[in-house]
């Protein structure tokens, strides 16, 4: 059953150029992000928003979010100030992670991190500039989409990044440090509120925008926690097996901090393949759209299979 | 000109009941706030959140809300959830503010600054929580209010706390430091952001809410602007003047760090009668709402006359 559906899924992949679909968008982001964050008064705070948010990075957050809002009969238009907006969010939480006080990182997407560069005190204002700017530029950029619309994305934005959400992940991650007895139950709280949330949000977000039914956003959930999940415990079985180099951040930290992660439950290969099964119950629920499913089963299968 | 005005409006203080009115305001800030973030897992971070939301504080801004959407004919039902996010803002700005990193203080109405209790890392993230909870909480209380009104209550709040408001406020603040040469120009930049902005927030939203007109908006910005910059005066007054038992917390912070204040440039004397301008000015902004602005204008002589 799982094998026939790789084969079928894997020959969608060859009809669809991923690549090609990636990149177009990813420089339609980082046009739209430098362009959302120009330069102002006082400069040290705008370049430091501006120095995480245009550090590069695989834009998934904003392109799940695009996908998603064309796959249910949207534009790129209407989706792209909350593509952003999920970007700023996603950084401030880059930028607030790295600081002493939390996982005290000095390397993130190759480079130094905010406060590395910034100082502490910048880096602390920079995060919440953007987490602030996020809800203002969704208000102000989104055209063409009916206000209770755009108030139910500001509703899962702000649901995504708070304590039900990110902040609560990151919450109990904390606690989890040094702890060699932490449970499923709590790995799985980690990350479907520390990394599945934000990505729920951004594909839920897309689907919202373009006028997703009900039931479209039940199964947009679902999709979206299954490769939530599956991200992070590719991100797991990375820190094991990348390099610093590839990664564009410190690796070998799980192991350092005596972390559970998936691979310390399950190993390595397990891992894999739970994150492989993962990825197909994801799809699953995308059967109902057909080709207009395909750059996100595309994504989905391109989460699973990324080295960095 | 400025004695008339005085007398006048010492008379209208008398005909209104400030103490009641602020008493029952705050009663009901109090409930709401209590109810707006109840605990829930993970404990710590809605502990943390509660520490510094529920820890009393003058409730200033939700205040300033709900006066402005009564006086303007709206509900204190329909502010309310915009009141209790403005508090929450407030107090994101606070935990983050007297951090480590920023300025280093341990006390804050009265009692330990959030990272003394809970740690530098889980402050970060209790701020971040509270200003994505603010939005979050905007869109789902606010009840009988057309959503395009919500969306322009969600563009202010955002506005108001990032780098365009509080956050580039709090920048130049910090840039300013040990300088003894700060030009009052780069003050009233300071404090038009760090202060202002989020008091013509408070302001502008209760009217926005209740429908003001753009004409009913730009006065109450005036208003607004004008005793966000006398409560700035008052506050470096009070920093030199009054006790840390009084304030609850941390005085003659200005002084130790060199810092120049309203005071340091025009003397205790002549900035209290600045103060007292601005607040004579902001009131006459009032005048066409006659009675109705008894409120406002009675908050507006209480900013001047606090003792804390």
């Amino acid at each position: 059953m799982v094998a026939a559906d790789n084969i079928q899924t894997t020959s969608t992949e060859t009809k669809f150029d991923l690549l090609s679909y990636l990149k177009v968008r990813q420089q339609l982001c980082e046009t739209a992000l430098d362009k959302a964050v120009p330069m102002n008064y006082p400069d040290k705070i705008y370049e430091a928003m501006r120095y995480s948010l245009l550090a590069g990075g695989k834009r998934l957050r904003p392109i799940l979010c695009i996908a998603t809002c064309e796959m249910i009969g949207g534009t790129i238009e209407i989706s792209m100030p909350t593509a952003c907006a999920l970007e700023m969010i996603h950084t401030m939480s880059l930028i607030h992670d790295d600081l002493p006080a939390m996982d005290n990182d000095d390397y993130r997407r190759g480079k130094l991190t905010n406060h590395k560069v910034y100082g502490e005190d910048i880096a602390i204002l920079a995060g919440d500039g953007l987490l602030a700017y996020a809800f203002e530029h969704v208000v102000t950029e989104t055209k063409n989409v009916p206000p209770d619309r755009i108030l139910q994305v500001i509703f899962r934005l702000g649901r995504a990044t708070g304590a039900a959400g990110l902040v609560g992940g990151q919450v109990v991650d904390l606690e989890c440090e040094g702890k060699t007895d932490t449970s499923l139950e709590t790995l799985n709280f980690i990350h479907n509120h520390k990394t599945a949330a934000l990505l729920e949000a951004s594909v839920v977000c897309g689907g919202i925008l373009a006028g997703a039914s009900p039931e479209n956003i039940q199964s947009l959930s679902r999709y979206s926690q299954n490769i939530g999940l599956a991200f992070q415990i590719i991100d797991d079985i990375l820190d094991i097996t990348s390099t610093q180099e590839k990664l564009g951040k410190s690796v070998g930290k799980d192991l350092k901090a005596q972390k559970v992660t998936y691979p310390s439950l399950w190993g390595i290969e397990d891992s894999r393949q739970k994150a492989n099964q993962l990825i197909e119950e994801a799809c699953a629920e995308l059967k109902p759209y057909g080709e207009k499913a395909q750059p996100l089963i595309a994504l989905a299968h391109f989460i699973t299979s990324r080295d960095r």
